[in-house]
Order: C-alpha cells, then sequence, then structure tokens
C-alpha cells in the first residue's frame, strides 16, 4: 500500500474545499473526546492532517509559531505517543517542555488549578495522556481545562492553552482519529466506508490491564460513519457502559449498526477490518483504581494474578491465519495501535501471529505515521481562527521546512 | 485586579524612557544578587520584562537568537521556576538544555571548572537553582561564572554565557524582581512605593527546611525602595545576619526603614503589604548543611525532628482573616511565591487561612506570571548590548510571534 | 594556542576549496566508522566543522531546518556529548527529542524495527551511544539504520534518518574526528601530520570498564595519515583485533606505521603527541558481556574485583612530567577525550599528573570544543546535496544567528 501524494495542485484543491466545513467551534476549544465533535469536524481534522502531510512532502513549512511552548504530561510509559506530541509541535514551531510531576512541585499536593497556570504563561497546547485509573483521566482533564479557561478569562493567561487529549481513561482521540484516517487513505474516502464491517475484538495477552481507550475510542468513532463496529470479547471483558450505549446510537443514526459478541470467529466472518487488541475488564480497571485510592497493595497484587490468570483462560483469542481467511474476500484489513504482543516474537502466546503481523507490517507502521499529523492538525484548528485561510497563505508563501 | 495593557504607542514611549537610565554594566553581566544591581539597572530590568510582555500581548516577536543553547541546572525539584525559564528561553530564541547532575559525568567526580566548560560551547545562558545547602549555591555560581569566564578569556568559548540565579541560598532574585513588578502594577509606579509597609513574616508550616533565599531576597530588595520593611519571626528563626545588616543599611539609604519583630501581629498591623511565608532557621540549615558534609544521616534525621517539633511551637503564625482586617484599611495586599501552605487545602494548619488565599488567588497568579518576563529581561540585559536600540527596532520590525 | 580564525574571505575560500573533494557518496549516509569513509570524506568533515565554526565566529546561520526532530539515545551517561550533540542539532534548527529506554515502551520488549520506525516520522537524526557491551553497540547501530532505511524505501518514512555514533563499542567517530581536527590546528595542516608521532597508551585509572572506543577510534583513524601510530598498554589490555589488524593495514598504505607495545616509557619517547588514558581489556569486556546476558550479577561483581586488582598491578602506568620531559622536544601535546582521571585531583592516583593536565588545560578543553561542530559536520555532509552550494549561499545571504 501506499500514501496517497499530494502535490502543489492537490493541495490547494484540498484546501479549497474546506470552504463546506462547518468548523468555527473549534477555534480555542480542546480535543478530549471524538464524540463532542461534529462530523465536519471530524473530516477537518482528517482533512488538515493530509495537508499538513502534504505540505511536509512539498517541502512547505506549516509553522505557526515564531515562539511558544506545549507541555506534555504522561501519566504513564511512552514512546509513541510522546514522538508524536513532540513532532507535531516541533511542526507548529511548539518547543516541548515534558512536566515531570516527580520532579515537580505538584507531588507536594499542590492543586491542579495551581499548576495548570503556573505552567501555561507562555503554553500554547497541553497534551496529557492519563490512562491508568478509571474515572481518573478524563475528569483530570476537565480540571485542567477549566482552570486554564478560568486564568485566561481572568486574565492571568494571555493565551488559552488547548487541551489535547493522548489517551485517557474512555477515549484516545489521537490514536482513533489516526486509525480513522488509514481507513480513509486505504479504501480511497470516508463515504466508502459505509457498511463496511469492523471486528474491534479482544486479544489475548500475557500482559495485564492494558487501557479500554482503544476499543472505546474505535466504537465511539467508526460507528458515526455508518459502518457495522462489531465489539467482540470473552464474557467479561466489557468496555464502558456508556459507551456501549454511545455507539448503539450512534450508529443507528449514522445508518450502519453496533453489535457485541463473545465470539471472536463471528466477529472476524466476513469483516472488512479487524483490530485485534487486549484490554482489561471495565469492572477490574475500577477495582483497581479502588484499591489504589486505598493503597491497599496487596490487593492489587492479588487483582493483578487473578486478571492473568482470567486472561489466561481466553488464550485462544488470538489473530491467527485461520481467522484471517474468514474475513471479507480472505484479505480484510488488520489493525493495530501498536506495539503488539506478538506469538512467538514479543511473547510465547499473543494477540496475533508472527505471519499475519508481518504481512500488515507497512500499513501498520503507515497507520502510525499519521499520528502526529492527526496531533498537529487538532492543534492547528484549535489555534488558528481561520484555519483555510492560514493554510491557503502558507502553501502561497512557500517557506522552506528545509531551508 | 488587572496587569496593565500596553499598544505599540505605549511600547515605544516605554522604550524611550529607557533612555535615562545608566545600564551599559549590564551588558555580559551575571544576575546572581539584586544588591549587586544598581537603581537602574533593576528599574531597567522592569521595565524590559513589561516591555517583553507588552510585545507578547501585541504578538511582536522578542526572539534575539536564531538558534542557541540554555542550560538549566536544578539542584532541587521545581516546575515553576523550571518552566518560567524555559519560557522565557523560548521567548529569546534559545532552546533549553538540562543538565541532569544524576545522568552526567558530574557525578563522576568532575571539577566544577571543566563541565561549567563543556556545556557552554554553544551556550547563551545557564540558569541554577542551588538553594539546598547553606554557604553552598551562591559559592557554586560564582565558580561556575568564574570558570566560562576564564574559558571566554582563553578563547575556548566563543560568547561567555551569562548566569542567572534561579534560587540559592542567598537570594531568589527571578521571585523577589517579579514580586516587586507585581507591587509596581498594583500601586501604579515604583514611587508609589515610598512609605508604603511590608511585613515579611515567617509562618508556620508542616513542612521543614523551606530556603530563606525569599524572606532574604524581599529585605535585600525592597529596603532599596524606601519602603518600611518589616521582618517578623519567632525567636531562633532568623535569617543570615549579612543580609539582616545589607537590609538596614540599604533601608536607611533609601529613606525607608528595616525592623525586626517576633510579633506577626505587630508586623501586620497597618502593613500595606504581606508576605507570610515558612523558611528554617538559618542556625539549623548551616547545622544541615554540615551534616550532609560529614553524611551524617542521623544527625540529619534528628534535625528534621528537632525542626518541625520547634515549628509546631509555632502554629499561631498563620494569616488569618483576623490579622488580615488589622492591615492598612483592612485590605493590605497578600502575597506569597507559590505554593502556599493552606490550611485545611493542602494540609491540616499551614500558613494562610483558605478563605485569604482563595481571595488573593488571582493577584498571586498574576504576580507569578510575571516571573518569565523577568527572567527574558535579565537575559535581554546581559546578551543584549543595546538593549534600547534593540526593542526599537524589534518593534520598528513587528516580525509576529503568532505567525 | 589559539584556534584559527576565519573571516568572511577566508570562509569562501574554505567553502571554494571544497570543490576539489569527492564527497558525493555522504548525501544520505551514516556516520558509524570512520574507517568506512574516504579520505575525501574525511577531510570534508574537518574543513566543514571549521567552516560551521567560522559561520558561527561571524554571526551568520548555518540552520538549514525550520523545523525537525533529532533523536537523542544515550545508553550511557553523558554530559559532553549529550551538550554536543544537542549543540550541532540546534545549530542546524534540530530539535532534540530523547529516547528514554526506561521511560519508553522499549523496554516491554518492541523490536528495534519497529521503535525504529516510530521515533523516525518527522526525525532527521539519530544519534545513538551504546559502548558498554561488546559486540552490542555497533551492531544495533547497524539494526537501526537498516530499520529506517527499510522503512523509507517501503514509503512509511518520508525522510531517511541519518545515524551518527556518539560512541560505540568499536569506534568513537565523533571524539577522534574532534582530535583529529584539533591535530590539524595544532600542527598547521593535515599534511603536517605525516611522520608524527602519536603515543596512544593506556594509564592507570582507580575506576574500571571503560570502553575501549577511544584508543580503537584513534588507531584506526589515525593510521591513515601517515603517522606513526604506537598503542602502547600493559600486557593483557588488547584492544579488538580486527582494529589492530586494520591500522597496521591503513598505516602501510598511508606510509606511516603501526607498533604495538608493553612499555609506556617507549611509546612516549620522541612522541609529537600523548594519548595516555584508560580503558578495559577487550576480553574482560567480552566477558562482561556474556555474563550480563546470563544475569550473572555475581560473576560480574567477581569481574569487576579482578579487573580493579588487575588496573592496581599498572599504577606506575601514569602520564608524568619526567614521560612528559622524554616527549619530541619535551614538549609534545597531551591529548585527552576529557573526564580524565587526575592524580591527587579526581583521585589519589589516576592517568596523569595535575601538573601536566594544568598546563595542557586550555588546549584540552579547545580539543573538546570541536566536538560540536564536527558533529554539526557530520550531519550537514548526509543531509545536504550540495554542501558546498549551501554553505556559499548560507555565507552570501548572511542570515545572522544572534539577530
Amino acid at each position: 500500500m501506499e500514501k496517497n501524494q499530494l502535490d502543489r495542485r492537490g493541495l490547494e484543491e484540498k484546501i479549497d474545499q474546506l470552504k463546506g466545513l462547518n468548523i468555527s467551534g473549534m477555534y480555542g476549544s480542546d480535543f478530549l473526546l471524538t464524540w463532542e465533535k461534529s462530523i465536519d469536524e471530524l473530516i477537518a481534522t482528517l482533512e488538515i492532517a493530509d495537508i499538513l502531510r502534504g505540505f511536509r512532502e512539498n517541502n512547505i513549512s506549516s509553522r505557526i509559531y515564531d515562539s511558544g511552548l506545549a507541555v506534555s504530561l504522561f501519566r504513564d510509559k511512552s514512546t509513541r505517543t510522546r514522538f508524536s506530541f513532540a513532532s507535531a509541535c516541533n511542526l507548529l514551531g511548539l518547543e516541548v517542555q515534558d512536566l515531570e510531576e516527580g520532579k515537580s512541585q505538584i507531588a507536594h499536593g499542590e492543586t491542579v488549578r495551581e499548576t495548570a497556570n503556573m505552567i501555561s504563561f507562555m503554553s500554547e497546547v497541553i497534551g496529557i495522556r492519563d490512562d491508568m485509573y478509571i474515572g481518573k483521566g478524563h475528569t483530570y482533564m476537565r480540571e485542567v481545562a477549566q482552570s486554564v479557561q478560568q486564568g485566561y478569562e481572568d486574565g492571568i493567561l494571555e493565551q488559552r492553552p488547548t487541551l489535547v487529549n493522548l489517551q485517557c481513561d474512555i477515549d484516545h482521540p489521537t490514536q482513533s482519529m489516526a486509525d480513522l484516517l488509514h481507513l480513509v487513505n486505504y479504501f480511497g474516502g470516508l463515504g466508502n466506508l459505509t457498511g463496511k464491517k469492523i471486528a474491534m475484538s479482544w486479544a489475548y495477552s500475557p500482559s495485564y490491564g492494558k487501557p479500554l481507550s482503544v476499543p472505546q475510542g474505535i466504537a465511539g468513532l467508526l460507528s458515526r460513519f455508518g459502518m457495522d463496529v462489531v465489539l467482540a470479547h470473552p464474557e467479561g471483558y466489557e468496555i464502558m457502559p456508556e459507551v456501549e450505549e454511545l455507539a448503539g446510537r450512534q450508529a443507528k443514526e449514522s445508518g450502519g449498526s453496533f453489535l457485541k459478541t463473545n465470539s471472536m470467529k463471528e466477529a472476524f466472518k466476513g469483516a472488512d477490518i479487524v483490530y485485534p487488541k487486549s484490554w482489561a475488564p471495565f469492572g477490574a480497571m475500577e477495582k483497581r483504581t479502588q484499591l489504589y485510592g486505598k493503597c491497599d497493595f496487596e490487593g492489587i497484587d492479588r487483582l493483578e494474578k487473578e486478571l492473568l490468570a482470567q486472561n489466561g483462560e481466553h488464550k485462544d483469542w488470538e489473530c491467527t491465519e485461520e481467522l484471517m481467511a474468514s474475513t471479507k474476500g480472505g484479505n480484510g484489513l488488520y489493525m493495530h495501535c501498536l506495539p503488539a504482543d506478538i506469538t512467538g516474537v514479543s511473547c510465547d502466546r499473543g494477540e496475533v501471529e508472527a505471519s499475519v503481523f508481518d504481512r500488515y507490517r507497512d500499513p501498520l507502521y503507515i497507520e502510525a505515521s499519521f499520528k502526529p499529523y492527526i496531533i498537529a492538525s487538532m492543534m492547528f484548528l484549535s489555534k488558528v481562527r481561520d484555519p483555510r485561510g492560514k493554510l491557503a497563505e502558507q502553501l502561497a508563501a512557500g517557506s522552506k521546512r528545509i531551508l
């Protein structure tokens, strides 16, 4: 597969086509959950991600800042998202400054409100990854958003930093939007996704406690485009009920469907796209969060053992060649947010057979390559009052990225 | 309260007014202690901080570097100062590179002289925070300054990096200057500070060993502007005798006064400004430094317990509504370098009552917002030979910060 | 000693002289081992390092990027190399993003291939220091290089990041090339190195396990310029046999010589240059690597004790004034990659007498000051298709570094 290539003419057209989209609400707004965004806003995010990629491929600078900081706060280890965020910020002219809670006085019981303002005097963007505790990550992002909004309104902050959710307990919008852009490229347009079947399936992993934000993000996003979204997992691996409900409602509205099954086989059958990936049961994550709250480390250890044992009962939830053969035409698109647990490579037994993964390595890497552009696009849309005008101006000016 | 807003016309006037100031000595010089700077130099630092803020508010780039590094060395954890320094450097076009002693070969017993040169080949600024050990921080900064001076004179360094004291054992100039800028804004001019009473008061905290650099910095700076500076603390919480002496001498010269008292009540009475904040006794900090020198960790533990017990005898040193009512007109300005120990919020019993803190939250945040500009101003004055000419040039050119 | 100063006229000439060099193969290529580069390519690297320094001294911007990332991966602690790399990247307009393996998902058993691609979507350069384990560092760099090459060819990466070896188990090209530039400056031209004797000598250190990359790098590089390279060490401190063989072959080809001796005295006698430095025996490093592979920490401890004891038998391998007196004219040039173990300064007994080190401090620091420019030159040559044309263009444009 190839990424579609855009020349200057193609870029002009693409920029021009932004005209039809109602995106005025994006200026100054955060990107926390995809389902808070209108279809037009999502399309604009995809389109501008593509345009920014086109700019880079044609050596056109998309810098919108001469100076300015971007704050990153990672409450979980990260390579991919860290580099994606740093790349996006750098592309637009912002310098990333990590907020490390260990080092900082946050550890001293400072309130979120104060810290949020203290780091924001010259910050244009705040990217947060906080996916570990159910009921915490999204709530924390809201608190930060409210704090900087208040600071801005009170005249403390000269600009209102934009929040970008780099993964929370509920959604993982930079991932799901990169995934969607991958699908748009792969199938030749958003319209072509109508009626396509995607199997978002649990898969076995020997590790434990993986966040639910990917299956939730996929269900919450793809159900809006007339797709047939099938969520498959063993009993006991439910995702958040609110997201299930949302996906159902959205599927109905968009003319697609949202189905649940406890059979990986059923989900894969005739699927155009499969997304087999491990996650922890929602209930267990809630329990773990409570145990952490009580500092009950013995309880946490016990829970981990239980969960690993529970995982172990579902080793047959593996994306095998046999299962892949049952997808549409035997060549459904395999997706993953990476890194995957690959049988015989990164673990004895994992989410996917090595030969399947190998066959899809290039598309998987391309899928991942969209993330920096998606993040840059989210920031661009929030920070620039007239995105279409600005992009047209940048294209016309043609300042070089490589000088 | 509002920050004063400057338009282009106002900026022109402000830049023009720099004419009268004798600041030629600032070019190429470090900023380690405010009392080494002349009144003109301090005024210029305040004025240019305001101008740089005005530039940013009017979307004018104040970048003075196309490339260049700024080194940061934090020997104590820090969020605020770290972000302030990073913001200031970024605003002027420098990229911050942290010198982490743990990671680096400094841990291998390298001499200060060598390291100082090795990190400075392309470094324009070195910001250091080293406030933990009495008699060490300032001395270390001097050593670094001498090392890079020597390196520059010997032709090893192509430029002489400027040192900025981000807090030492003696002074905290970026804080006290931000505090002063806050007062200038609040009272409508430096001249209006004459005769104003400020109570720099110790306050109870359940934590221990807070640096003395804030009370010392305030006494050492505000005593120069004709203010009535009252230093209040329980017996045994003396600051460095050299700074007390300095404050006394300066107060006399400036037509103000410097008084000490062991009564918070007395200090607050009729005060225009109060600055209640915990710190460790100077003598205890000296003792601790010696114990660290001997690696006597039992002794340190014992000392900490003693000091916490000693603190505990002064829980009544709290900035209460009752005390605030006794200030000038019942509405004296409450200041703090943040984060404060707020009773019932960040601790059971602390430096300030929650309702007092809440009432002054906005001014406190604004006070903090000046720090990045103060740091940028210090660097600007040291790195630019003709600051007035440069600022006028930047204003006229009007390059945009947000492109 | 002085660094030679270049004015604009001198820069023009130097740029013009690049004409005669065949350097077309450097575009897009990595810099892993000096012996993979032709003499012309090495000369170009030295020349452009000097030109970039001249640009900086004449306040001419050598920025070639408007945006872009540079990845740094340090598998050993580092101050000097970290700052040198950061300086070089910043000079060319790239922002460094550290890949910290602890924090990142590399710790999760990710394959090199995947990570290499994931961090490279917007990365122009990858700098790696991996010198701890014999047989690993260079191999790892090759793997990364192949991974990004593949990613580039497969259309995953829009650009092929250039690898720069910041020290591996075999070579330390940024050090040896900075050393060579130092010699060129000191002796007034590369041609003047012909027939010069350099003693690359082991020296005693109370620490253990220092990498072999410096002696190997020196032997592998300086043997190409007609020098008489003498490698001296106690029995048992052999370097890699492959590098010895290479040095011998190259010396022959270049009209110089490569000799080995077990006598420091013999090596120093009449030497124009001495480079006394501790390193670990190759065999012991191999053994240690195997022990690490087996997680045999007791074995490692035992080996460390053995090696320290072995070192201890050679305390007389110290660069003393007496030995220095035996060099050519009694004033041979003392070199070191720094930090040195200085007797009575950084340790009781070390590699060099304090008075020798002190006398050569300035040249040593100047030697170190070339490293950022060498790194920048390596990157420049790999990233710019027509380096001479670009430099001429930059000189003519005369964009300022300090604005």
